[in-house]
Protein backbone atom coordinates (compact mmCIF):
# COMPACT_ATOMS: atom_id res chain seq x y z
CA UNK A 1 0.00 0.00 0.00
CA UNK A 2 2.71 2.45 0.86
CA UNK A 3 4.71 4.14 -2.12
CA UNK A 4 8.10 3.83 -0.57
CA UNK A 5 10.35 1.11 -0.35
CA UNK A 6 10.69 1.10 3.61
CA UNK A 7 8.69 1.46 6.26
CA UNK A 8 7.98 5.45 6.60
CA UNK A 9 8.70 7.45 9.82
CA UNK A 10 5.34 8.75 10.22
CA UNK A 11 1.88 7.43 9.72
CA UNK A 12 -2.14 8.34 9.86
CA UNK A 13 -1.17 8.24 14.63
CA UNK A 14 1.58 10.20 14.56
CA UNK A 15 -0.03 13.60 13.32
CA UNK A 16 -2.13 14.02 16.53
CA UNK A 17 -4.61 16.44 17.17
CA UNK A 18 -2.49 20.17 18.20
CA UNK A 19 0.69 18.84 16.96
CA UNK A 20 3.19 21.29 15.03
CA UNK A 21 5.85 20.13 12.38
CA UNK A 22 8.27 22.82 11.29
CA UNK A 23 8.90 23.07 7.57
CA UNK A 24 12.41 23.60 6.38
CA UNK A 25 13.36 27.07 4.51
CA UNK A 26 12.96 27.80 0.98
CA UNK A 27 15.34 30.99 -0.49
CA UNK A 28 13.05 32.58 -3.41
CA UNK A 29 15.67 33.39 -6.33
CA UNK A 30 14.86 35.85 -9.59
CA UNK A 31 15.44 33.60 -12.00
CA UNK A 32 12.63 30.60 -10.08
CA UNK A 33 9.96 33.75 -10.31
CA UNK A 34 10.72 33.99 -13.39
CA UNK A 35 10.75 30.51 -14.78
CA UNK A 36 7.52 29.51 -13.03
CA UNK A 37 5.49 33.11 -13.95
CA UNK A 38 7.03 32.28 -17.94
CA UNK A 39 5.20 28.84 -17.87
CA UNK A 40 1.85 28.88 -15.34
CA UNK A 41 1.28 32.81 -14.46
CA UNK A 42 2.85 35.36 -16.79
CA UNK A 43 1.51 38.36 -15.43
CA UNK A 44 3.68 41.59 -16.00
CA UNK A 45 4.58 41.57 -12.23
CA UNK A 46 5.79 38.41 -12.05
CA UNK A 47 7.93 38.39 -14.87
CA UNK A 48 9.72 42.04 -14.21
CA UNK A 49 11.07 43.90 -11.38
CA UNK A 50 10.13 47.79 -12.67
CA UNK A 51 6.30 46.16 -13.46
CA UNK A 52 6.75 44.48 -9.94
CA UNK A 53 8.11 47.70 -8.18
CA UNK A 54 5.24 49.82 -9.94
CA UNK A 55 2.84 47.72 -8.51
CA UNK A 56 1.49 46.68 -5.36
CA UNK A 57 3.34 44.31 -4.80
CA UNK A 58 6.60 46.38 -4.52
CA UNK A 59 8.82 44.32 -6.19
CA UNK A 60 9.31 41.44 -8.45
CA UNK A 61 7.02 38.85 -6.45
CA UNK A 62 5.97 35.23 -6.95
CA UNK A 63 2.90 33.92 -8.79
CA UNK A 64 0.18 32.78 -5.43
CA UNK A 65 0.40 29.53 -7.44
CA UNK A 66 4.04 29.71 -6.89
CA UNK A 67 4.34 30.20 -3.40
CA UNK A 68 1.65 27.60 -2.82
CA UNK A 69 4.16 25.05 -4.68
CA UNK A 70 7.13 25.70 -2.77
CA UNK A 71 5.34 25.01 0.16
CA UNK A 72 4.33 21.87 -0.90
CA UNK A 73 7.69 21.42 -1.85
CA UNK A 74 8.96 22.10 1.93
CA UNK A 75 5.74 19.85 3.12
CA UNK A 76 7.25 17.34 1.20
CA UNK A 77 10.57 17.34 2.87
CA UNK A 78 9.53 17.89 5.88
CA UNK A 79 7.21 14.53 6.37
CA UNK A 80 5.09 13.81 3.61
CA UNK A 81 7.70 11.87 1.88
CA UNK A 82 8.51 10.08 4.73
CA UNK A 83 4.69 8.90 5.30
CA UNK A 84 2.44 6.61 3.54
CA UNK A 85 0.67 9.93 1.99
CA UNK A 86 -2.22 9.22 -0.14
CA UNK A 87 -2.76 12.39 -1.20
CA UNK A 88 -5.77 14.99 -0.91
CA UNK A 89 -9.36 15.92 -2.09
CA UNK A 90 -8.78 19.26 -2.40
CA UNK A 91 -8.01 22.62 -0.27
CA UNK A 92 -10.13 24.42 1.80
CA UNK A 93 -8.88 27.99 1.70
CA UNK A 94 -6.04 30.06 0.78
CA UNK A 95 -4.59 33.02 1.68
CA UNK A 96 -1.93 35.21 0.45
CA UNK A 97 -1.20 37.65 2.83
CA UNK A 98 2.19 39.33 2.07
CA UNK A 99 3.67 39.62 -1.35
CA UNK A 100 6.55 36.75 -1.57
CA UNK A 101 9.39 38.78 -3.44
CA UNK A 102 12.91 37.60 -4.95
CA UNK A 103 15.65 37.14 -2.26
CA UNK A 104 12.52 36.35 -0.04
CA UNK A 105 13.44 33.18 2.34
CA UNK A 106 10.48 31.21 3.63
CA UNK A 107 9.84 28.82 6.25
CA UNK A 108 6.91 27.21 8.12
CA UNK A 109 4.66 24.87 9.90
CA UNK A 110 1.96 22.96 9.89
CA UNK A 111 -0.03 22.43 12.75
CA UNK A 112 -3.10 19.33 12.89
CA UNK A 113 -6.40 20.63 13.61
CA UNK A 114 -8.74 17.15 13.20
CA UNK A 115 -7.73 13.58 13.03
CA UNK A 116 -10.18 10.82 11.85
CA UNK A 117 -10.28 7.36 10.69
CA UNK A 118 -11.76 6.81 7.75
CA UNK A 119 -15.46 4.94 7.99
CA UNK A 120 -15.21 3.09 4.17
CA UNK A 121 -11.14 2.42 4.15
CA UNK A 122 -10.70 1.02 7.54
CA UNK A 123 -6.41 1.25 6.26
CA UNK A 124 -7.07 5.16 5.88
CA UNK A 125 -7.47 8.21 8.30
CA UNK A 126 -8.06 11.51 7.34
CA UNK A 127 -6.01 14.95 8.80
CA UNK A 128 -6.86 18.26 8.24
CA UNK A 129 -4.18 20.78 8.52
CA UNK A 130 -3.65 24.24 8.42
CA UNK A 131 -0.36 25.57 7.31
CA UNK A 132 1.74 28.70 8.02
CA UNK A 133 4.06 30.20 5.44
CA UNK A 134 6.62 33.17 6.67
CA UNK A 135 8.93 35.10 5.24
CA UNK A 136 12.69 35.74 6.75
CA UNK A 137 10.94 38.60 8.64
CA UNK A 138 8.39 36.57 10.77
CA UNK A 139 5.44 38.27 8.01
CA UNK A 140 2.90 35.47 7.30
CA UNK A 141 2.99 35.08 3.47
CA UNK A 142 1.00 32.46 2.84
CA UNK A 143 -2.12 30.74 5.17
CA UNK A 144 -3.58 27.21 3.37
CA UNK A 145 -5.63 24.51 4.81
CA UNK A 146 -6.41 21.03 3.54
CA UNK A 147 -7.36 17.61 4.73
CA UNK A 148 -4.67 14.59 3.93
CA UNK A 149 -4.86 10.75 3.65
CA UNK A 150 -2.17 8.52 5.60
CA UNK A 151 -2.67 5.52 5.91
CA UNK A 152 -2.45 3.76 9.18
CA UNK A 153 0.58 2.46 10.54
CA UNK A 154 -0.46 -1.28 11.06
CA UNK A 155 -1.25 -0.75 7.03
CA UNK A 156 2.76 0.30 6.45
CA UNK A 157 3.82 -2.60 8.91
CA UNK A 158 2.17 -5.00 7.61
CA UNK B 1 -2.17 52.06 -12.97
CA UNK B 2 -2.55 48.82 -15.75
CA UNK B 3 -0.12 46.41 -16.36
CA UNK B 4 -0.08 46.56 -19.82
CA UNK B 5 1.06 49.11 -22.60
CA UNK B 6 -2.42 49.11 -24.30
CA UNK B 7 -5.84 49.92 -22.71
CA UNK B 8 -7.14 46.13 -22.23
CA UNK B 9 -10.13 44.64 -23.71
CA UNK B 10 -11.45 43.52 -20.78
CA UNK B 11 -12.44 45.55 -17.45
CA UNK B 12 -14.55 44.87 -14.27
CA UNK B 13 -17.43 45.96 -15.94
CA UNK B 14 -17.32 43.50 -18.38
CA UNK B 15 -17.80 40.49 -15.24
CA UNK B 16 -21.17 40.54 -15.13
CA UNK B 17 -22.72 38.41 -12.91
CA UNK B 18 -23.95 34.64 -14.96
CA UNK B 19 -21.40 35.42 -17.52
CA UNK B 20 -19.73 32.63 -19.14
CA UNK B 21 -15.57 32.36 -20.06
CA UNK B 22 -13.81 29.68 -22.03
CA UNK B 23 -10.78 28.85 -21.42
CA UNK B 24 -8.70 27.48 -23.94
CA UNK B 25 -7.52 23.86 -24.12
CA UNK B 26 -3.90 22.82 -22.46
CA UNK B 27 -2.55 18.98 -23.17
CA UNK B 28 -0.82 17.23 -20.45
CA UNK B 29 3.07 15.84 -21.45
CA UNK B 30 4.46 13.55 -19.61
CA UNK B 31 7.87 15.86 -19.22
CA UNK B 32 6.46 18.82 -17.96
CA UNK B 33 4.76 16.63 -14.87
CA UNK B 34 7.78 15.53 -14.32
CA UNK B 35 9.02 18.53 -14.40
CA UNK B 36 6.73 19.93 -12.07
CA UNK B 37 6.61 17.21 -9.88
CA UNK B 38 10.43 16.66 -9.32
CA UNK B 39 10.59 20.85 -8.55
CA UNK B 40 7.28 20.70 -6.45
CA UNK B 41 5.56 17.80 -5.37
CA UNK B 42 8.09 15.04 -5.68
CA UNK B 43 5.71 11.75 -4.53
CA UNK B 44 6.42 9.04 -6.72
CA UNK B 45 2.80 8.51 -8.24
CA UNK B 46 3.85 12.22 -10.02
CA UNK B 47 7.42 11.25 -10.56
CA UNK B 48 6.83 7.43 -12.06
CA UNK B 49 4.62 5.75 -14.45
CA UNK B 50 4.89 2.45 -12.29
CA UNK B 51 3.86 4.40 -9.14
CA UNK B 52 1.46 6.32 -10.77
CA UNK B 53 0.10 2.54 -12.24
CA UNK B 54 0.03 1.17 -8.53
CA UNK B 55 -1.36 4.25 -7.16
CA UNK B 56 -4.99 5.16 -6.76
CA UNK B 57 -4.42 7.65 -9.44
CA UNK B 58 -4.13 5.21 -12.30
CA UNK B 59 -1.26 6.43 -14.18
CA UNK B 60 1.25 9.18 -13.63
CA UNK B 61 -0.57 12.12 -12.46
CA UNK B 62 -0.06 15.70 -12.30
CA UNK B 63 0.39 17.09 -8.99
CA UNK B 64 -2.80 19.09 -7.90
CA UNK B 65 -0.26 21.41 -7.84
CA UNK B 66 0.43 21.64 -11.16
CA UNK B 67 -2.99 20.97 -12.28
CA UNK B 68 -4.13 24.16 -10.92
CA UNK B 69 -1.16 26.21 -11.68
CA UNK B 70 -1.91 25.22 -15.41
CA UNK B 71 -5.10 26.24 -15.07
CA UNK B 72 -4.07 29.32 -14.06
CA UNK B 73 -2.14 30.10 -17.51
CA UNK B 74 -5.44 28.91 -19.04
CA UNK B 75 -7.10 31.85 -17.27
CA UNK B 76 -4.18 34.19 -18.25
CA UNK B 77 -4.67 33.62 -22.01
CA UNK B 78 -8.38 33.31 -22.17
CA UNK B 79 -9.07 36.90 -20.50
CA UNK B 80 -6.66 38.00 -17.46
CA UNK B 81 -3.38 38.98 -19.43
CA UNK B 82 -6.37 40.98 -21.81
CA UNK B 83 -8.02 43.13 -18.59
CA UNK B 84 -6.38 45.40 -15.54
CA UNK B 85 -6.18 42.34 -13.22
CA UNK B 86 -4.64 43.77 -9.60
CA UNK B 87 -4.47 39.96 -8.43
CA UNK B 88 -6.59 37.92 -5.83
CA UNK B 89 -6.17 37.60 -2.08
CA UNK B 90 -6.86 34.27 -2.04
CA UNK B 91 -8.78 30.74 -2.90
CA UNK B 92 -11.85 29.70 -1.24
CA UNK B 93 -11.69 26.31 -2.44
CA UNK B 94 -10.15 23.86 -4.46
CA UNK B 95 -11.71 20.52 -5.16
CA UNK B 96 -9.14 17.92 -7.21
CA UNK B 97 -12.16 15.70 -8.36
CA UNK B 98 -10.48 13.34 -11.17
CA UNK B 99 -6.66 12.67 -11.81
CA UNK B 100 -4.89 14.24 -14.75
CA UNK B 101 -2.92 12.04 -16.26
CA UNK B 102 0.14 12.24 -19.14
CA UNK B 103 -1.47 13.20 -22.33
CA UNK B 104 -4.99 14.55 -20.94
CA UNK B 105 -6.09 17.19 -22.92
CA UNK B 106 -7.92 20.12 -20.34
CA UNK B 107 -10.33 22.79 -21.19
CA UNK B 108 -12.35 24.94 -18.41
CA UNK B 109 -14.71 27.74 -18.32
CA UNK B 110 -15.16 30.67 -15.83
CA UNK B 111 -18.62 31.61 -14.15
CA UNK B 112 -19.32 34.69 -12.58
CA UNK B 113 -20.59 34.34 -9.63
CA UNK B 114 -20.51 37.62 -7.94
CA UNK B 115 -19.39 41.13 -9.33
CA UNK B 116 -18.91 44.12 -6.62
CA UNK B 117 -17.24 47.51 -6.47
CA UNK B 118 -15.12 48.50 -3.56
CA UNK B 119 -15.82 50.57 -1.10
CA UNK B 120 -12.59 51.77 -0.40
CA UNK B 121 -10.98 51.86 -3.51
CA UNK B 122 -13.48 53.15 -5.81
CA UNK B 123 -11.23 52.90 -8.96
CA UNK B 124 -11.36 48.80 -8.03
CA UNK B 125 -14.37 46.28 -7.99
CA UNK B 126 -14.34 42.23 -6.60
CA UNK B 127 -15.01 39.36 -8.85
CA UNK B 128 -16.42 36.27 -7.34
CA UNK B 129 -15.41 33.35 -10.15
CA UNK B 130 -16.47 29.40 -10.22
CA UNK B 131 -13.90 27.46 -12.42
CA UNK B 132 -14.34 24.05 -13.84
CA UNK B 133 -11.36 22.26 -15.62
CA UNK B 134 -12.28 19.46 -17.89
CA UNK B 135 -10.73 16.84 -19.44
CA UNK B 136 -10.85 15.71 -23.23
CA UNK B 137 -14.01 13.29 -21.58
CA UNK B 138 -15.70 15.16 -19.99
CA UNK B 139 -15.00 14.80 -16.59
CA UNK B 140 -14.41 17.25 -14.36
CA UNK B 141 -10.89 17.45 -13.08
CA UNK B 142 -11.02 20.10 -10.96
CA UNK B 143 -13.17 22.86 -9.76
CA UNK B 144 -12.30 26.15 -7.92
CA UNK B 145 -13.64 29.56 -6.88
CA UNK B 146 -12.01 32.56 -5.87
CA UNK B 147 -12.40 36.20 -5.94
CA UNK B 148 -10.47 38.38 -8.32
CA UNK B 149 -9.63 42.22 -8.36
CA UNK B 150 -9.88 44.40 -11.52
CA UNK B 151 -9.64 47.98 -12.32
CA UNK B 152 -12.71 49.67 -13.64
CA UNK B 153 -13.52 50.82 -17.42
CA UNK B 154 -13.05 54.58 -16.55
CA UNK B 155 -9.94 53.99 -14.90
CA UNK B 156 -8.06 51.91 -17.14
CA UNK B 157 -9.17 54.47 -20.14
CA UNK B 158 -7.87 57.43 -18.13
Amino acid sequence: MTMTERTPTYAYEDFTIGSEWSLGSKTVTTAEIIDFASQFDPQPFHLDEAAGKASILGGLAASGWHTVSMFMRMMCDAYLLDSPSQGAPGVDFVRWKHPVLAGDILTGKTTILDQRASKSKPSLGFVKMHHDVFNQNGTLVCELEHTAMFAKRETVQA
